[in-house]
């Protein structure tokens, strides 16, 4: 090796990174400067990538957990030779760039997730890891290591301190992910000063405790010894890695270096030059040297040659193995096997027992899982009750990495993460599972799916006041809102069984982003759909469910378990002579997203007598019903008791809807 | 100590619980069983507190972390003498009883926390014992230990998975909290099965990292253990104690024991009854020996002695520090200072330079904290950001509790918890602060500050795409909705910073439920009152900040930041002849907590051309606008790009409010 050349390349990437920040007149250096050397080393010597083909199966996965470091990614980038140019760096942080604040997959070649949120990123990179075993379980031979690959992640101070990297790293110990080796840049400074303040935790016996492979403290700057830390990563097969790295924030950085200034903000010009002047280095801004730009995108040839090989490899056992191929590329591209909604039709029948739409749901996951092998998923502690495992498909563990049920422990936040990286890795359609009270221990993995468009489906069970006992600590009033709130995720609340089997096919087919399935633990009766609109209406997100003549002077609208209140409801009005007109709404989003004139055949604009009807806070539903309707919820949090009483406490049956409807219409 | 007495009392919990449980055919007997014995030893012989007087200042504070073993608390508070009946026990899990399915903190006398949601329980003890440091640095003197108890709790293994604990448990390592003393029910067993399954790290490894006194694993039926090692908590002053104690989940349960059937449904009368026969308990339900309920209501005496040992002492005290023992007083009963507003009203002028809403709470805080001596907080690390720290009054830290300045580290859930447990604690008013997307982190303990009522001050900045480059993982636009979802939470979005004066006092003077003050990082004008509505109008909630003429053709409603958008244009189309009405509406809740007159002074039920601008997703609004309204807002997340830039592409400017009100007027 060059030790040299070497050098330079680190420099360079320090010094571009800080010039990218100054550029910008915004963003984080420190991190850059101070982790260059782990990346360095990462990036050239170990990381199986192909720069000229972003997603290509098989290559490692990087993860830059402190996602606000993003000016070494996009240096590495460019460096490295991906799709980055020159002069998407000088566009850091600018409207409609390639190099956004904070890294955002989809956006920029090479970037694997979207980091910034702290913690994120190292849950994530266990959900990927898992996804490779999952994969190399199914697809490799003893003769083809078709699925191989290693999961890295630099990772900070303050990932370590979120409580979801806690949640992770347990699980991944657990699970024995011997090919996650994270790099963890220690640097012993966050916002507020030297982390001394809030963080002096063993770490390396915390990471002991969950069973990981600890290495270090090492000098963050000694590649050889980070080269050394990263080859017994790799060869530890039984446990994770963390390799701990004693780095320097702002290295080299005259006065800001160690110091919590060097973090958010540019050097300043001044600081800046200096730092070249000391190191001889030229003060032109963005300076590349020409042998650190060769050296560094051999990384180019080598990935190519790097893909081909794997290139020969699949098509050698492609050839004796086309099924299997098959499937492997269907699920790489992320396709549906042709006959994957086989026997969903028929899942059902009007003169089935009433039936709770998670126990509905656990009848289609095992109906999809007979054709859709890699639907794969698992609850956080809760699937006796969120009806949630596939029947005879094993459990995956460290034993048996084949199988599709997936245990996460109490860890609600760390199983969003996971099915995130599951799905980013690819080939595998992640659930993930548990009552919707707890949507707010996950709602910032739930954001980055939607944030990134990731097909994951969030199963939320025991979805309202209608759990019963276990009282308001349990009983979801606000949370339908709060995940409707969130852009580009779509929220279905089945109002039966037929509406649960379509709301999953949906799921399955929105490759743009994830879906929440928001299902009830009472029991509900099954739609005769013979004498009611058809289960296939679903998709649209509302229909008209049931109507007793054309033109409505009322509209009842309403979700999930109370929509059987407001067809009785309806029906009721009917046999007194007004014309009721009852609409399922499962989804918000999708209703909102068909075309205006579908919506108007729904809601006519000129009928403004509309109630909605749902066992939640009434907020938000002002968007159907404007200020003319009634809106019946609770505004209020749940109690504890049968929840047959609590719904008729709170006024959540037929009585009230006819009252609230005939007030509305005396008004007009 | 009476061996056998111990015994019966042992298997009296048991039973009473099983059979409350069995007589609601709803809840959990398997970890009153178990951790009878902890509770048993605790409560008997460590636990300094008064059944006649749950709300004695000194006492020790005991949490049930996981509060689905809800019988096991009624169980203790029956019989060593609280308010609350067999009959009440009885009715366990109905419609306003007060024994609920989970705990609820001002419901039943001696619940200390409502828990329930895994991990809570676990972080809000460490808030109650930073709490107790603080009244103690404050208070105490060497010859009178004011404040003086100890902190206990009963944990699972459900709550030592959840990332929260985590969080919680390093930072009181770190701040020596050696007065919090945790018993672990390990049973091995979760609801999926065996903890195995999930959850195989060395706990006591983990927390001996964090710098815990760890004891055991000692046998959670050995009362003789259990004791020491209480005793060894106690002696230890300088290290949070966790005490790891295997029991057996549904103890006694002859088929049921150590298996997941025991947790979440009644043992069912025939296993209940075996159980009994196989003990020779009499198998009638509620049955308690005399001399059980003799020998466990001595606690009555003995807490009634203790606590007039305490007034003793606290008289002694009063008389020679009468100034610090009315600030004390005060300060226990949640009374602010007569002083306390002091100086807020002339904090900001007109001719202020535009200064952003997080600045101006900054300096709200330290006027406040001129008079409000027991006003504490702090940021999970971005106090430079958030502005958070109060000048001149010291850091919380292991060698000073007395500081009024929290260093969370990068831990907002835990911070949630903690400051929750701060306020349960009482004595001190707490607030936290991080940026308004990672709110999503710490919804779990938001929302339990909401139901259970604290007067907790929720600090959000950076509270729209108006914090520009650092992009949309950065960028709320949902929270504002989600935040707003929640039953009593009030929410202030101030447009300025007389406004944000205004909130702070409204989260003061609010003793029912917690405030989320949500700030922008941006410079805002400051508005001149002389020609605008006065602010303390902003308690309202809503209210006309400025209008053309009396009778408005238009109303432009809007919070924060876009409120000065709003007046511009509300200015603007008044010099075009049309009549507009500008309304800042900082908080929903205040204005719809309004009597309806004021409401419809300011929404005039017949106007019905409405526009709110939010710079934050438009659901929501509707309740404001209605279905003939316009919402200038964003549907989908933020960029990465200077703030003004991204304000422009959004259509978050005057132009587009002047479209849109146009329109608007054109369609009437």
């Amino acid at each position: 090796m060059n030790k040299l050349l070497d050098q330079k390349s680190i420099e360079t990437i320090r010094f571009l990174s800080a010039d990218i920040v100054q550029k910008a007149k915004s963003g984080h250096p420190g991190t850059p400067m101070g982790a260059a050397s782990l990346a360095y080393t990462l990036w050239t010597r170990f990381l199986k990538h192909n720069p000229s083909n972003p997603n290509w199966v098989d290559r490692d996965r990087f993860i830059l957990s402190p996602g606000h470091a993003s000016a070494l990614l996009y240096s590495l980038l460019h460096l490295t030779g991906y799709d980055l140019s020159l002069e998407d760096l000088k566009q850091f942080r600018q409207w409609e760039s390639k190099t956004p604040g904070h890294p955002e997959y989809g956006l920029t070649p090479g970037v694997e997730v979207t980091t910034g949120p702290l913690g994120q990123g190292f849950a994530h990179g266990v959900g990927m890891a898992i996804a490779e075993r999952w994969m190399a379980a199914h697809y490799n031979q003893d003769d083809h290591q078709i699925v191989d690959h290693f999961t890295y992640a630099i990772i900070s101070d303050g990932d370590l301190q979120e409580g979801v990297a806690s949640e992770a790293a347990s699980l991944a110990g657990k699970l024995k992910l011997g090919k996650l080796v994270y790099l963890y840049d220690s640097n012993r400074i966050q916002i507020e000063g030297s982390t001394d303040i809030a963080f002096n935790e063993d770490v390396a016996k915390r990471f002991q405790a969950y069973h990981w492979q600890v290495i270090g403290p090492i000098d963050g700057n000694d590649i050889d010894a980070i080269d050394e830390a990263i080859r017994s990563g790799q060869m530890e097969t039984e446990k994770p890695t963390l390799i701990i790295c004693k780095t320097h924030i702002g290295h080299g950085a005259p006065t800001k270096q160690d110091t919590a200034s060097a973090h958010g903000e540019p050097l300043g010009e001044a600081e800046l030059n200096s730092a070249k002047e000391s190191r001889n280095w030229p003060l032109e801004p963005f300076y590349i040297p020409e042998e650190v730009l060769a050296h560094m995108r051999q990384a180019i040839d080598r990935g190519k040659l790097l893909e081909k090989e794997w290139d020969r490899k699949w098509h050698t056992w492609k050839e004796s193995n086309l099924l299997l191929a098959n499937k492997f590329e269907k699920a790489i591209n992320a396709e549906l096997p042709g006959d994957w909604e086989e026997g969903l039709d028929d899942l059902f029948s009007p003169s089935d027992k009433p039936m709770a739409t998670r126990e509905a749901s656990g009848r289609v996951i095992n109906a999809l899982a007979k054709h859709v092998h890699n639907l794969i998923g698992g609850s956080a502690d809760l699937s006796p009750s969120t009806k949630t495992i596939i029947k005879d498909a094993g459990d995956f563990n460290a034993e048996d990495y084949s199988g599709h049920n997936f245990h996460f422990g109490v860890r609600e936040h760390a199983m969003g993460s996971i099915v995130n990286g599951m799905a980013l890795h690819g080939g595998v359609i992640p659930y993930s599972a548990t009552f919707l009270v707890f949507s707010d221990y996950m709602r910032p993995p739930i954001r980055l799916a939607a944030l990134m468009g990731l097909r994951v489906i969030f199963i939320f069970t025991h979805d309202s006041i209608g759990l019963g006992e276990d009282g308001p600590t349990h009983q979801p009033v606000e949370h339908l809102l709060a995940l409707r709130s969130i852009p580009n995720l779509t929220v279905f609340r089945p109002a039966d069984a037929t509406e649960t089997a379509e709301a999953w096919r949906s799921a399955l087919l929105n490759q743009a982003g994830p879906t929440a399935l928001i299902l009830s633990r009472q029991n509900l009766p099954i739609f005769d759909r013979k004498e009611l609109a058809a289960s296939s209406e679903t998709q649209k997100g509302g229909y008209v469910l049931w109507e007793s003549g054309n033109e409505p002077e009322i509209i009842l609208i309403s979700t999930g378990s109370e929509v059987h209140i407001a067809l009785q409801s309806g029906k009721q009005l009917a046999s007194e002579g007004i014309h009721a007109r009852v609409v399922s709404m499962p989804s918000w989003e999708a209703f909102d997203s068909q075309p205006d004139f579908y919506k108007q055949s729904v809601l006519p604009d000129h009928v403004r007598a509309r109630v909605a009807i749902e066992a939640a806070i009434p907020l938000g539903w002002e968007h159907y019903v404007g200020l003319d309707g009634a809106i019946i919820g609770l505004n209020h949090f749940g109690a504890s008791a049968p929840a047959e009483i609590l719904y008729q406490k709170f006024g959540l049956d037929v009585e009230n809807v006819i009252l609230q409807a005939k007030k509305l219409l005396k008004k007009q």
